[in-house]
């Protein structure tokens, strides 16, 4: 391949902006030489700007870039924000307004009418919002989103039922504390314990999972009309969502048809071989205990949803359990993949 | 009061059978005098015949005991069943034609026909099963049992809704390491895990939650017409099954009318004062972010169940979370306030 | 008994001052009717300037209370300071100087060459220091201290070899994410991970240790002339510090001569019978693996220090392993203590 | 390179063989392609024999492969050995008589007199004792042996200091449960707790330490002549063993001296290049609380030691804290190294 990509990060020293950092060592299309962060960091090196809270040692590279200011200016045109949602709206329009590619994991613009909220598997055609959004905002640049980290395990859970009409979800979680960032949930409150709410957490599911779902049309998004209902609890894992869900599918189709579905569930990241992409968007389990946080989050690199116990549901029709990485597929690898799909579109050109 | 009341524990050297020994001290009606357990054991004193799992030691007046056979003897009259699934059924009913009162936490009599399966907050009448039990089969004694102890926590939490016409449940459960028993789970399995997966455990919530609310019938209970659906999780707490609740309601009441309903329910045990029931058999938090069971299970002596967050579900009517402790209420001091019942109620004269 | 004796608590708001609501409930002879905090909390109820973290509700009696600045005045003369350190100096002082007994967790004092710091197994004739610190520094009132939560369990396992004159003590801790307060110790940093640091741990173990078991010189303590080196670590535990030992002791004693120490170590407050004194100050476990804190922790209401696995060591004389409770016997119970051993001295007369 | 060498595992089923498949995956030298087990998983393909205990799935090219029985006969030249101790000792022997190099991970044979004890960088020269243990015992295979999983971290933390003259250690660990194997702990004894005690591990750790510092007196090893005593703890962390150490050394190095010690130190693994070497065997961390299992124990794909907080120790010289990864380093991954280097040195030819 010719030349990499430069890229930044917006918000680099937080956990998010970390996992960034992290997810981006040796890729083969961008190449991060910026990082954005607070005027508190600026002026620093990355090594002294923050304290690395992943596994392992902050890259060697990365560690010694200085950090700039989040100001529009001499950054690349790319750019990922990992940026906290109490500054992100200003922050994001700014660099956007002034021509840059802001590939966010922000909750601040997911639910705006002319922004994507994108999953490239499932909603590929939702990034046809683009034009509009520069046309009615006046920006050079543009703003494209990823999902909240609970609403990408449902969303691919439920991509190859979509087919079968879905009419109604019910989901609980039981999410892992990296979700939470950092300091995040203290210990005493987590430790051999469940915290059975996480604020904000089940309306951003309902709600973004049914524009995920939704149908492009023309200048929006006519979100999918289906029922979703989310219980969000906080439990004692590391890395990995795990999400109990029952389902209707108005087509009614048998559990054959299921399986056929989810196992052949490919999407654009695949058909284009996307640097990013997992081999399969969807796996299935046939373990009568899978799929597991600890053991399974961190196949396929972390970027596919794992699905297990597919059976019927008394209630709705069909019921099963899904797990996906948080802070990879649900943050940091969501939002490289959108603009990996984006590059090979030529909307980065 | 007069003298207590003489008990004995079938498969007392088992984790259930620990628990039964601990919940026992110093009951005041009830005075445990007897251990049975398996060939192995008889004859050791129960300090050498066990190792001792739960947080500190032995009871001294219950070390000393000499170990018996599972046999009908000279066991007394009333004895709390801890045996494993496995040899429960023979032995369980061997002692009931002898004439024992058998209060078991065991699952295998639980979905027959003839043997109540009681909470005695919700179902005392299950008790009128009884008698035809005893003519039915030509025993002198009797069996009663108690729920799974997931099925405990949400049928105590649907007992104040039952009124308003229950429909539908959908129901997850976080379920603690020691539900499983001894050695139970390996810790390479659910430290910093979840396990999407127990066995048997769905079926039983299911069925066993419409048996607990249906209604007695002359010789069998007619199951609650309800559609109830189970997901059970193993997380790693130690104690305390936390179980999140979508609910469908045919009266459609407000929240007002719910939360009075769960503030006002009370039950035969508080009716009568029995020793081991709770204030109130369930008790809502208001607090956003409870009932925990690291923080709340043990409250109450570990007999109430815990609800909160209480609000509207889109796809069925309203959800909640529950919690209850799963050794205790869920099966050593379910069994306990069971025979309490039936002692108020005259049957152990 | 009497009318009790009012009692206050400077710092309520923060978890030490926690523990310390709880550890009161019920109390034989104080009784708490004064809550002292920042700017911040006084002038609202108690149960609204704070969030409780501790298991359980707010015991109602003090959720009412209205918290108070923590300035001399109204309080009671018998005050428990949960304080932070950065503030303790001085309000510590203060009320000492205008007359109140200060019975303080905080650290602040703790070395101050007049002030006693006080286990009162072990020392209880430190307390001959306080009328020279009255005299010294002109207070009508008194500061007197507990030791760090690592040190008390380190000193009370010391305490029975002390008559074989310890010369040096290695110790290794396994201390409870509750040893750091609210919100604490990140999840992310200790789910599943050992932090082998704790700052300033380790000075405090080695200078406490040989402050509490020196000897009253009139007017100072004599350290105790032995080596004391400590390793400190933080582990997933929510409540109990563990401690390895490694112990050279010039006497050279047997193991039966150690043995025999441990079981027959008394102290004032077993021979007063104080009310919070656990029955015997060092409980001896000869199970092969104990104690363990989620297990033995709460014996005996959290006030013992469990020992267990004496053998010799290859490179000292002997080794062990010994348990405590961190937020009890390492903070509101040992100042709890230290006030029962003055009232029973007639030192609050 | 040429030609891999094929090798075999005996006693693959279990949760250390599981390891062994996993390390060699797609291992530069030697191709795996033969598994032994049991009577009851001879017949069998893999992913039929066993359940798969270790993150992610079975290696599809291992999952097919037929397992055999542990008896010499089509069994390749190289064996790493993953048997149980109660068959390891007869086993072992039979493929080593037969002409198998055994390379074992298994207890029986470390102590041997004519059986090398390995750590790679610390003691290849060990190697010589094979032409004796051949010679003496009649075989023309051999038998060659890695150390217990908490005495690798200790011993390689101790390797730059043995210039020094180690006279005294005194080492406490923390281990993790993937030590113990599967189901090895229960969660139900290790959740939020700490057990201090494993089985025969502190022997280990004493012995084996002498053993592998020691010296080559052509027919055996001469034990260094240092005291060394271990305090050993199961704590609930995955993977990663963590030590801390006091140690008294006899050239009363400064603190530059050791740390420069550290930072040099390299062996023969690393002037080779073996395929699993590290880059360094011993890699010093100098933030204030670190090493940490969790974050540190996978880095250089588990097979370095990380040392940390080297500090003065008021009892002995000097004290800090190690961490090893005790399913790679400690166990698959020092076997596999000891074969690299047994293969580097033409013993293999």
């Amino acid at each position: 391949m010719q030349q990499k990509m430069e890229v930044g990060i917006l918000g680099a020293t937080g956990m998010v902006g970390q996992h960034f950092v992290k997810f981006l060592q040796g890729h083969g299309w961008f190449d991060l030489k910026w990082l954005g962060a607070s005027d508190r960091s600026a002026g620093k090196k990355y090594r002294d700007a923050m304290h690395w809270h992943l596994a392992g040692v902050t890259p060697e590279a990365v560690a010694d870039l200085v950090v700039e200011e989040c100001k529009p200016g001499n950054a690349p045109r790319l750019l990922f924000s990992a940026m906290d949602a109490s500054v992100a709206t200003e922050i994001e329009q700014a660099f956007a307004r002034a021509g840059h590619v802001v590939v966010s994991n922000s909750k601040n613009h997911r639910m705006e009418r002319d922004v994507p909220l994108l999953v490239p598997e499932i909603n590929p055609d939702h990034l046809k919002l683009v034009p509009g959004q520069q046309r009615h905002r006046g920006w050079k640049g543009q703003i494209v989103t990823n999902p909240n980290c609970s609403t990408v395990v449902l969303t691919m859970s439920l991509a190859p039922l979509k087919q079968f009409g879905i009419t109604k979800v019910i989901a609980t979680t039981l999410q892992a504390i990296s979700g939470a960032g950092y300091p995040g949930v203290a210990s005493m409150d987590i430790q051999a314990n469940v915290i059975p709410f996480i604020g904000g957490e089940e309306e951003k599911m309902q709600q973004e999972t049914q524009k995920i779902l939704g149908t492009f049309r023309g200048d929006h998004i006519e979100p999918l009309a289906a029922k979703v209902s989310a219980h969000c609890n906080r439990v004692p894992v590391v890395d990995g969502h795990t999400v109990t869900v029952s389902v209707e599918l108005a087509a009614k189709p048998s559990e054959a048809d299921l399986r056929h579905a989810i196992e052949t569930c490919r999407g654009v990241p695949q058909e284009k071989g996307l640097p990013s992409a997992p081999s399969r968007p969807v796996i299935y389990m046939t373990e009568a205990n899978r799929p597991q946080p600890r053991k399974d989050a961190e196949r396929e690199r972390g970027m596919a949803a794992f699905i297990g116990r597919l059976r019927p549901c008394p209630v709705l029709d069909w019921k099963f359990v899904a797990l996906g990485h948080n802070t990879v597929r649900g943050a940091a690898g969501a939002a490289v993949l959108n603009a990996e799909l984006m590059y090979s579109e030529g909307m980065l050109d």
